[in-house]
């Protein structure tokens, strides 16, 4: 059976990259509060708090602040789909425990694939509609995601 | 590990029954089109079209009609969990692959748990919001999903 997404590039937001790291160490960069918190904001932005329930409807949650502390984005979202060193879906039109939001915007889907000595790495952001979509292509999503995956290959060579 | 979710009374909406069925039958009946269609909707209205990809991303859609053809209800939902003959999770804030709806309104949880020789049926409907639960009690939960609780354990009699 097949995997019941695939990205429509009318709707969705895709990043895809080599990265020079093995898939297992990429995985626990993104699974592991203490991780999470070095690379997930571009900066000189920072993640003073992040929190992981790693399960289906478990709480994925950051918090993300400007360089001044005025600025502050604590985004709670819900796991969906966790398939170690493979595949990590979540979304915030869910609260933990599967509960609607009221802010649906975004489902992100994590893809690790093995590739020669590295991982091919796929960050794809499913949106509900074309100008959602395109609203989040104009905020930045190709140099905001590609930053942070810069930062993330960066990081996991001091892990 | 305990389960990421506990109905919060202030914001979900509970319905509670023993059914004299095995949960095997309630569990078929859930997740097959040709059954759900039977009893999925108070009667007199009726359901035209209901299909179901059983996985979590996939699609669970049912269409219902009034007796005069000229109310329509095609609700598209996105499953979360399947646990068979166990528990099934349900939401309209996705659409299947997890794409956002952009129009959060419940969660759905089926429990079955073995009771003597049938089952406790344990529906739960979980909202963002008060504003949301209290406007789907005045919509008549308990009355509708009561009444489709009764007609599924009628229904499954015959299966």
């Amino acid at each position: 059976m097949s995997y019941p997404f695939k990205p429509n590039p009318k709707l969705d937001l895709t990043l895809e990259r080599f990265l020079d790291a093995p898939r297992e160490l990429l995985w626990r960069a993104w699974t592991r509060p203490e991780h999470v918190k070095q690379w997930f904001t571009p900066k000189p932005w920072v993640i003073t708090d992040c929190e992981i329930d790693l399960r289906p409807g478990g709480l994925f949650r950051t918090r993300m602040q400007s360089p001044d502390g005025k600025e502050v984005n604590d985004r709670h979202c819900c796991y969906l789909e966790i398939v170690p060193n493979e595949r990590l879906v979540w979304t915030d039109a869910l609260l933990p425990g599967f509960r609607p939001s009221g802010e649906p915007f975004i489902t992100a889907v994590i893809a690790l694939t093995p590739e020669g000595n590295g991982t091919r790495y796929t960050a794809t952001a499913i949106h509900r509609d074309e100008a959602t979509r395109d609203s989040h292509e104009e905020m930045g999503f190709f140099d905001g995601w590609g930053t942070v995956a810069d930062q993330l290959a960066d990081y996991v060579k001091t892990i």
